[in-house]
């Protein structure tokens, strides 16, 4: 997409696209820029924080960035049915890569204050949820002051001179991502991995226009669809279900969204296993295509996992070839 | 098949082959004769009978004759699950034709014999059991001869030089197809219409080699399949229907029959809506292809009743045009 | 059902019924014949041979005989289709237990006869078919004669004195099962085991009135079922097979016949893994019931193989209990 | 729950608990807490705002409210995900009641500012979304500043002594909910209804413990159930999805979830049309518990639309009870 970072040639691990120009769900610090920094060639280029999901993914379709970097599956920080709905409708968007983000918060606040004298806490009030069994513990009697995002109840703290305050502010310490902390080390951390869930992870998308360029297939590899259900009647999304398993395609996330304009249409939100160049993908999406003419495509990328699909033999692209062969020699007949 | 009979162009509702020398289950005068008089040609060509449905099918895997007409359904004299194993295994077969023929009994004997006259009755066992209970009313007391097919029974009493007698027979009259009594006017027919059930109808099939001429899609056909199921689990044939179900394609007769070799394997004797020329079938063969790769193709071929199949609008032929053409720009992306 | 025969109680490998009286398909000699030899009691009993399948099964509705064998599956000598139709229809009826014959044939002529002598060779013509290839390695140029059944070829030769003679019969040898040189030892035997297939194993079942005590579950049992289907549309033959797969149940026979009545309407005959008495038969045949209330249930009955019935834990018995346990507390609530 | 309003007998239209404190997502003036108003006998009762989904479950968990409301769908404010990932895991929860609010926005400015004196508007981000096509007609070249509700961008605006100010806010207006204003209407409505779309809703439940009266069905009920899928394989989640087809129930809402300790394991967070009383329910929510010994129930409460259930004849109550009492019968001979 973008010839000025085009320098490199593009491996199978590479899959990113070359944009100069890059938007997400803002503002700076939050976990959907630390998702963004993992995209190849975004740390050199542009990136610009936007106020919500909508207009991350409007700026991409009006061309002011080349992509945009929004959150699609358990964001701390919310956003995810922003994301669901808005690449459901309007001009078609294209997803070129899933990025794993670890969900790790450190508790920061201006040097010399000591952990024994934090009163106040303030975060997002989902963060805030995430770590609530640790400040009972570690904080007791703390009271919490919710902020518009991790990043801002950290942010706030800084004069922009290097100096760092919660003077004014109602709270004596922020909890955010370490991303804040590498980029203002002028913050002093009091505690890290406070989060109740060391496992937890959030899962993030980079969305371009539909003339990107689609990453190929790499053996572990995902397809995201958006199926609006015509009709609310028992077996209906079984049916559509049904093309993917008579394909042997896995479903690895689905989700019903009621459609804003009439209450009780849905569709549906779907991630699929494999890639569009597979040929029992390409098969089911045509069989769901067929029932649902409004089906959208919004692309096919690798898993960010890197987990190879498991694909049983009768569901192989050689398997397809043949059965094919079979057929189109008897239809000559 | 045959240039010497070609001579008139084949329309839509003309499908059958051109054959010289037909094979069918004999002997002469049986409901698979009266079946073969249907096809195209047949009446002015040579007719073989043969002693049973493999040696039929025989005479066409070798040549001797160029088809065969042979029972697949509810045959009243028998013969329905030899056609199913037979076609099933071996050198491949293709059916060209269905035909139905409706079951229709008469009461035959010398001339000068009156119905009340009647103390013995032979025909083939499973024609007496659909007249035994006209004959428990009409004949009653009387006593039941099995013969080795319905024309048989009639045929015996006939001296070929134009007598007709039951002397040494062992009994009174014999119960046949009409066709016997238009072959051989000789014999007098005491009842007509006798079958208990007056709605019965046969179905069979005419049976050709694999470079025959499939006949053309009318919008009213059938496509035979032989499916073996490669195992003895709950929902393998579950998902093979599936295959189908998802292209709306609908049985119209299914079959399990065991495998001669393996007790407790199992292969299946299917019959669909529609031609392999159709998009939906061919597609929904190609499934279970994959699954079954043993999967036979035994013909598509019009439905003898001429009833339309009908197709819902996503299952159409532009359906699958508009949904791989959808699916195939993706993959050029 | 009898306690004249019942000196021996019945235990769990025993479930067969203690009938004093029983019908088969005749004549003598027959498979059938020998299948109803494998039922506890029945070569003590009155054995009446019977014309035809529906004869047979009259004969149980009428209390004229307690219980018959008939043919339920790839018979020798046909009969199969008869069985289907006749259990589906009528008076209700109940299968007691199912019985396997291996198919085995012998080669029958009187004293003196040996093998080059034979030029003509009678038998049921399915026999035929099934000896066809052995046959012609061993009596090239042999001519085939039908005959009604496999024993009526060979009872024919004997003068009910002793005496063994093919004069006027036609033929010069029979080929019959071994159970008629069992009771005719004065047949001389000029060839055994003369099928192609020797693995061949044909089914019978054992059907009484519905009154008759259903044998306990055995943990290798079978049910099997008639199940009209109310209309001829793409999916309603899945919609049943997932009743039963959605419990786990494994489906060993299916076939689609058409009803006598209306052409192009079909019921299914099938014959499922299990007992009712398992809980996951069950619930399946409540489903079935649900969607078509004309289902008719024919019985539950040992597997003649004695195979377990292999079920996943989920759909266990105890899985079942657990489950309806946690929605009764739920309800409850 | 709650004596002091049982006065009234509960009718159909009246589900609803009694209980005397409330919990919801806060602050005060959000979407939650007007769901909230709609629970009968709320308006009356003691209602604590919280911090945070989780916050408030663990006070109806603790015992510290009668019950809590909370966002189960599309949500203007979030908290969505947490209230699914809350309720499928810890301690059991049951909903008592579905509340659905439309999302209609004010813009509310102190006296005396005129539309068009507004440069800056702040609101939650979310929100700001869902008002930008209006912002961008009616507010050209307006910025906006995030809150962390909607409620908080107005709340702030006033001195608790009936002033209202902007000053040292940072921003001109505030954008809330209508009861905002109901409450505090020295606040100034500069616009009405500027939601871009005028149909949206949200969806809330109301949530107490497992030990409060299951809502009895009215014909017009929902079920919520969270199923721990054990297996990340192609099929698992149709196995499941047949379980409710196979009764003709209906999927209202389905949502795959990450489970947080396991990624690639997920949980399903489903809807249903039908009460947990109805057999076909029942009768699918065994099925599925025996697949998944985890399922999890939410509840059975009345559909917030009051839509009747259409139920097809063969999955009503009668025809559970008539297959019952047919395979009773049979389970009995």
């Amino acid at each position: 997409m973008n010839a000025a970072v085009s320098g490199v040639a593009p491996g199978p691990s590479d899959p990113g696209p070359r944009a100069r120009r890059y938007a997400f769900l803002g503002p700076e610090g939050t976990f959907t820029e630390a998702a963004l920094m993992q995209v190849p060639g975004a740390p050199d280029a542009e990136c610009i924080p936007m106020n919500s999901v909508p207009a991350a993914l409007a700026a991409v379709r009006e061309e002011t960035v080349d992509a945009a970097v929004v959150p699609l599956e358990n964001s701390v920080e919310g956003g995810v049915s922003a994301t669901l709905d808005d690449v459901s409708f309007g001009a078609e968007l294209r997803i070129l890569q899933e990025i794993l983000v670890p969900i790790r918060f450190v508790l920061v606040a201006p040097d010399g204050v000591r952990l024994q004298d934090v009163r106040t806490v303030s975060t997002h009030t989902h963060a805030w949820a995430q770590i609530r069994g640790w400040a009972e513990t570690n904080l007791p009697g703390v009271t919490y002051v919710p902020a518009p995002s991790t990043a801002a109840s950290a942010v706030a703290m800084l004069d922009g001179r290097g100096g760092v305050s919660t003077q004014g502010l109602g709270y004596d310490a922020g909890v955010c991502s370490p991303v804040v902390v590498q980029r203002h080390p002028e913050l002093q951390v009091l505690a890290e991995d406070i989060s109740d869930n060391e496992q937890a992870v959030t899962r993030f998308v980079l969305v371009a226009r539909p003339d990107a360029t689609m990453p190929a297939p790499t053996g572990a590899d995902k397809t995201s669809l958006v199926v609006p259900l015509w009709e609310d009647r028992p077996g209906a999304l079984l049916e559509i279900l049904e093309q993917f398993a008579t394909r042997g395609v896995n479903l690895t996330r689905i989700e019903s969204r009621p459609t804003k304009t009439h209450l009780g249409d849905y569709f549906f939100s779907v991630d699929i296993d494999g890639h569009i160049q597979d040929d029992r993908v390409a098969d089911a999406l045509m069989g769901v295509r067929r029932i649902c003419p409004r089906t959208r495509f919004l692309g096919s990328y690798p898993r960010a996992d890197r987990r190879e699909v498991r694909v049983a033999k009768h569901h192989s692209d050689a398997a397809f070839i043949q059965a094919r062969s079979w057929v189109d020699n008897l239809k000559g007949q």
